[in-house]
């Protein structure tokens, strides 16, 4: 059994547990925001390397581009079970809005994990407009959620 | 075709695309320090976890430590690629040794992926027992790596 497969079949059981791994467990705020800002910031560099592809920054390569795709749609199902009720700190952008309209911020939540999961299946097809499309959608999903439960930079 | 199906499919490009993506392309060392911290953090929050369930602190739950142990693989691939030259910045713990004994660090990286491989295979068995092991063997990579390669908390 090679490598690649084995670790296919043991990625294979995330998407089929993440319900279970749902489960939060963080001792202190601090750690909450601390997973959650990690999990968002290793999407962020793999999504903005998809940006400059398609902006000609870098040239496109669809084996990096797919491997992105795939990386920031496996991610895009960590960050939320982290907004743990009040953990708000020094290190967060979170809005209160988030505990406040929580079937919005869902709502949200899902929508870009949608999104994502179409730009996996847009970067496996190594067509870059195709690509585009979908990466201008994702980034729709990130701002809408942004602009209501994130707070600007200072 | 179902959406676990489809997401296994885009992460199975993950494994097979991980050496493309592995190309660096930080701006700023305090980014790649950000990155490496982030895919660690993430993985310790899940490794804990498991630790937890081993120790009794909380309930033995198969679901729950597959799907962590299957994060804890797929993350452990990524923050290689983010030790870039000289990305030593005050919220990182590397040492100089990391770039000065290059093959010694890669050695340790290779290693402690084995062991997390095996730690996702045994989360399959249901053996606590198993886990135990595997558990305990990965922690000892964790442990070798931070011994020569990562400076003691302040």
């Amino acid at each position: 059994m090679s490598f690649s497969f084995k670790l296919a079949t043991l990625l294979y059981s995330v998407c089929m547990l993440l319900p279970a791994a749902a489960q939060a467990q963080f001792a202190r705020a601090e750690d909450a925001v601390e997973y959650r800002n990690g999990a968002f910031f290793v999407m962020d560099y793999h999504y903005d390397r998809i940006g400059d592809m398609i902006k000609g920054k870098i040239p496109y390569d669809k084996a990096v581009a797919e491997s992105d795709a795939a990386i920031i749609d496996a991610l895009g199902k960590l960050p939320w079970h982290a907004f743990t009720p009040n953990s708000i700190t020094e290190n967060s952008r979170a809005k209160e809005e988030i505990w406040q309209q929580k079937d919005k911020f869902k709502a949200a939540a899902d929508k870009m994990q949608g999104e994502t999961t179409k730009l996996a299946a847009a970067s496996k097809t190594g067509d870059l407009a195709k690509l585009k499309t979908a990466f201008l959608a994702t980034a729709q999903t990130c701002k809408e959620c942004h602009d209501t439960f994130r707070k600007k930079k200072k």
